[in-house]
């Protein structure tokens, strides 16, 4: 892709050819961001037709809250399609440096280590905007209008696995980095917004599945 | 939206905000495609930057093969991101049909099974579809070039996140088919779609994760 051009520009076509093509990036950060801000949209979706519906006033002012919070995660999680690609491009630039010298190696090294650094960074921030999508998608699911809760649903498990792929993604860099205690932060943080994640994303499901026939 | 517009020719930003809007499409269910979408793409992905890898020759023709498989996988699923959309609002139509007198009370459930069939096969369809990227994800995350594994692992996650949301798709219509023979073919259908999917997304998954370290 055109680093110069925003990636949220291109169109959906072309995303998904580009996701699809040799080129690294957009790779699977990118894609777990597009599930994180779908999630966060359906969301949105939700409470923005129940804002609507006669009869349904007594949750209209829960519904506005929850919109305005999932409307924010959504666009922070849409920012997110292009900072991974930033970051995964960043770390790449590192390991082209020069390595010929040994003041070249170091310097590489230090790089590859801010590098690895950013590309630990940017998804776990995803799951971190991802497991506020969950939480959120609980009062969607259940004060949410009956014939779009199906929406709900879809939400929060594109959340969750999000979560996992970017979950996934801190897993690939975390034992590269030479700052351990900074790596076992992240894994531990990741564990627990995983399980935590794992836990409500279901048990939403779940309820929405209840609230269905 | 506007629907003499192919909606994958939106851009990515313009598709999340319709996603968030109060209009039920795009919903859950061209959510559902997209995550699908990305899933095969991802899988092409892995195929594609293998096949440029030295020392990867003897995999090559099976990732070329798997490659051919989701690449049409990936356009199938990219079209039915619109084909929801229009089973959606053929249901709608139907229930907007006037219904003053017993005949026109007779055409409009009439036309409302047909609108029914339509939204029940749209989603069956995609869920089909993402059964079939799930199972070639395999061949992908086993072969696929390590560097790039983690790719593999979010586009089956994807694969099954979005098989499971169309399932919760056809749940909401299929109850309200007269047909019930063709209801219970479906969510017979369904149901092994849904356990196998489960069962082999979480064993690729694995595979991928004991392939990262």
């Amino acid at each position: 892709m055109n680093a110069d051009r925003d990636i949220t520009e291109t169109t959906l076509q072309d995303f998904l050819s580009a996701l699809a093509s040799r080129a690294p990036t957009p790779g699977g950060g990118s894609a777990a961001a597009v599930m994180g801000a779908m999630g966060a949209g359906l969301i949105s979706m939700v409470c923005n037709v129940t804002l609507g519906k006669k009869g349904m006033e007594d949750v209209a002012a829960q519904m506005g809250a929850v919109c305005a919070e999932s409307e924010s995660l959504r666009l922070r999680l849409t920012s997110m399609i292009a900072a991974d690609i930033a970051a995964f491009d960043g770390l790449m630039s590192a390991y082209r440096l020069p390595k010929g010298t040994e003041a070249e190696k170091q310097q590489r090294g230090a790089a590859i280590q801010v590098g690895l650094v950013a590309a630990t960074n940017a998804p776990l921030d995803c799951a971190r905007a991802c497991a506020e999508v969950i939480r959120l998608s609980r009062r969607a699911a259940q004060h949410g209008y009956a014939g779009v809760i199906s929406d709900a649903g879809v939400g929060v498990l594109a959340a969750q696995t999000a979560l996992r792929s970017a979950a996934l993604n801190v897993e690939i860099n975390a034992p590269l980095l030479t700052d351990r205690e900074f790596a076992a932060r992240a894994s531990a943080e990741l564990e627990e917004l995983l399980a935590e994640g794992a836990r409500e994303s279901e048990a939403v499901f779940a309820l929405v599945r209840s609230r269905l026939g």
